[in-house]
């Protein structure tokens, strides 16, 4: 039998890291997790236990804590693109780096009427997220969202879909619509305002969210991404997830109550998930 | 051999719920968690598999969704309390019920530099919670919040600590201070201002972590539950459970580097765990 | 205003251990978190900032690793007995210290045939833990099983409950009995076989459940601790807690389908919760 | 502006579904998530708001459960193959679907040394998994495991990678090399004994995980996967992902201890991340 080593990928996870940055009338901070991937002349590492290339997960790690040290960290895009530089500037074989970046987020604590210099509160479960991927001779950033939740009222309907022997849904022109919004979004040059770029895409998208008059899910998606290339000249592409986080009516009729569209059950699953990428012409 | 039934508790855990209040300008939204536990003569349940007595736990959701239409549901407390006494008035065996609460934020969101009218974004991990324990002669009524991450970038030390052989943390006189409170306090009577008073505790309780010059997180701990008595006066006892969420220096020196208090490593694991309650006298 | 400490408690949590022991023909392996509390005259490092009688809660992670260095590990009861006596002995202004162990489960991998004298597969997510809690009189000890998953297809029924205008739920005979068993059992003396009465409690937990004809939850659960405390004549005292995980018959009727109690909707929530706590007269 | 749809998909996901199959003499349990994908002429869904061609995700939901009554399921490649087979025969318009299957595992009790006919306990977090592909005119099948913990104690060295200004890692020649096993493989053809293959596939890597006396997890990776191809000849290629789960030895020396690797931090992150896909030639 023969066999053959057809795709290889190794790096360090989950490297966890606090910038701190102490101007004179306040901190800046920063928390994120970094992921590194190194592409390259690794084979024989699997095939012969030969580890004279490889580069320690253990010293990937050390490099990113350095890179941290000597970059400002003002946005995580150009941290990662830094990251990427370094290994493939200090390590010949080394063909390609992959850098993922999640950075939690922190907001300035509001104390008395004002930001407190140095007093930030969790904002929450959503994510700011980055993949750099950088050759010899290119870099391609990608940005995005992860687990933003959002929620409309009203002003979205489901109807006039496939109705056959399999159908038990039944037409809806007013439902609850919730979803936990993942994005992401791929930069057409490495020269980008990266923080101006992402807040602008995330104000369209929830924006947008909030005032389509949605048909499904999908229209909705489809006018978001739309929006969120018209706002953004420097996006090429956005791929948008939205799992449709079902809001289930509930029948009181049984204990003699009406249920004007007030009390439901938010379930967990199933959940609909509706996906797909808009790209510029 | 004789056994004896010494403790028995029941009930329907996990009832999710949504609540969607219909103004003529804007909608209302609120989402939580229900458990339900009753107490009372349900012995013979288990020792002589006689269900007669039995509320079935399937009851208690129906009940919590009924009583969810007929209530306003402001304040997860008074729904809490309405929700005890039904079941104390509907089942007359029944001789305490306990109602736990916890509640999932959402904000409005802000769009066109105005409120939107029914669109919410996700609030983060924090749960605004309550626990309401009725018997058939008195309401206890419980507040809190899970799980609020907040951290201080300076103003906090640590030194002068007990120093032995099994002693290796250095004393410090700036580090950062992370943690995730839980808070609980209780309520010294059962009509009261819930939704005024938990803003009131809750905005205390960060300012005080914000302005405090912490020697230990017992220290800030002690503070900020004495300044939240001081708050409201209808607190009675309030307990404080902060996990110290170390960021350790990351040691730079063996890359050429220095690191002036500037990048550090967020453990998730060992944390330390400093917990107190403090009442009124 | 006059305020008061009323309770207060600290310690280390989440320190992770691996103990391996290496024998001439094979490696036996345990880990293990252990979370560490303890009780004492701190009162003035909240109420003052003195830290003057503060153990660090990074020495008593160090304690833990070097009683684990000294101690065999056979079973984390023992384990923890040395640990909470080690922290009395140190420090005489401790007055108690209380101890919680969770043993993550490995089992030796069968290969060829034989127990490998090196390798382990992952036991699935149930724990072992204990929880010692030690004085300078007395020693207790509580041990338990978390989170292991259970269920039975048949021999499990449920009627005859309570019927008034809030049920909906159906009488059935037969249905799917599927719950996540927690157990925990206080011991008469600190000197017990632990292992051998673990494996005893465990086994005849979960061959009651099997051979159990149940008119409710409420009744399996009482035969099993009944049982335990049958079993093992060390226990003085058991407490079960018994989430009803339930598996929904689908209704397949509107695709012209029947469903003879075949397939099943398996929910997480909500769920019912049974609880009780049996003791020896 | 131009914008153009480019790819998009919507299914339903996480339906759980519990198979039970009523033997004479003993009860078989299937519990597994299912996850649907469409692919097809939806476009217009997105860009029209025109639902006229779209399957309800709830409708996707009914056919699982109509199809799970009518399949035996016994594995759940072959529902998985009956399912996608049903959307694309019931719907004229779609031309491809996938279907993401994840078993979770119950272990029949054995109860007084005989396997118990209807009892089944929890049998750890790792699932075994399927995708089924299904166009017009193929089927592609592939099966795999998730987060199956694996752990050997000995014969494991990690030495001679390279060491420059950034490397910290000190050379060993024996460390615990501890890991999550992820396999997918890929089967040559969509007639296969399932049950029969993955049993082989899961006992292959596990002994040769087991046997390999291993100089990288890179290496061992590979001998793992190569072991895996030789064994079912009906599979075409492998995809491993082994995270590398430190065990940090502890320095006790500070504590008057040394510390003949015995005892251990176990660390959750950072983690090495070793991934590789093999086939045959």
């Amino acid at each position: 039998m023969a066999v053959v080593l057809d795709h290889h990928l190794y790096g360090k996870s989950a490297v966890r890291l606090t910038k701190l940055t102490r101007h004179a009338d306040r901190h800046d901070l920063k928390e994120l997790r970094v992921d590194v991937r190194l592409h390259g002349d690794f084979a024989t590492s699997y095939t012969e236990g030969d580890n004279s290339k490889l580069v320690a997960t253990d010293t990937m790690k050390n490099i990113a804590y350095a890179v941290a040290r000597q970059h400002p960290l003002t946005d995580i895009e150009g941290y990662g693109l830094a990251l990427a530089d370094q290994f493939l500037r200090h390590y010949a074989h080394v063909s390609a780096a992959t850098i993922l970046l999640s950075e939690r987020g922190w907001e300035r604590l509001t104390s008395g009427g004002a930001p407190h210099p140095h007093t930030f509160v969790g904002a929450g479960s959503a994510r700011r997220v980055a993949r750099i991927k950088r050759t010899r001779t290119a870099a391609g950033v990608r940005a995005g969202i992860r687990r933003l939740p959002l929620l409309k009222t009203t002003d979205s309907a489901f109807s006039g879909f496939i109705r056959d022997r399999f159908t038990t849904l039944k037409d809806t022109d007013d439902r609850i619509f919730a979803t936990t919004l993942s994005a992401d979004w791929f930069y057409a040059s490495d020269e980008v305002n990266w923080g101006e770029c992402f807040d602008l895409v995330r104000r369209t998208l929830l924006n947008v969210f909030a005032v389509h008059h949605s048909l499904s899910a999908q229209q909705t998606l489809y006018a978001m991404g739309e929006a969120a290339l018209g706002a953004c000249t420097d996006i090429s592409r956005i791929r948008l997830a939205m799992p449709n986080q079902h809001r289930l009516l509930v029948n009181l009729a049984p204990f003699g109550l009406d249920n004007p569209s007030e009390v439901f059950v938010p379930t967990a699953e199933p959940f609909g998930m509706i996906s797909a990428t808009l790209r510029r012409i």
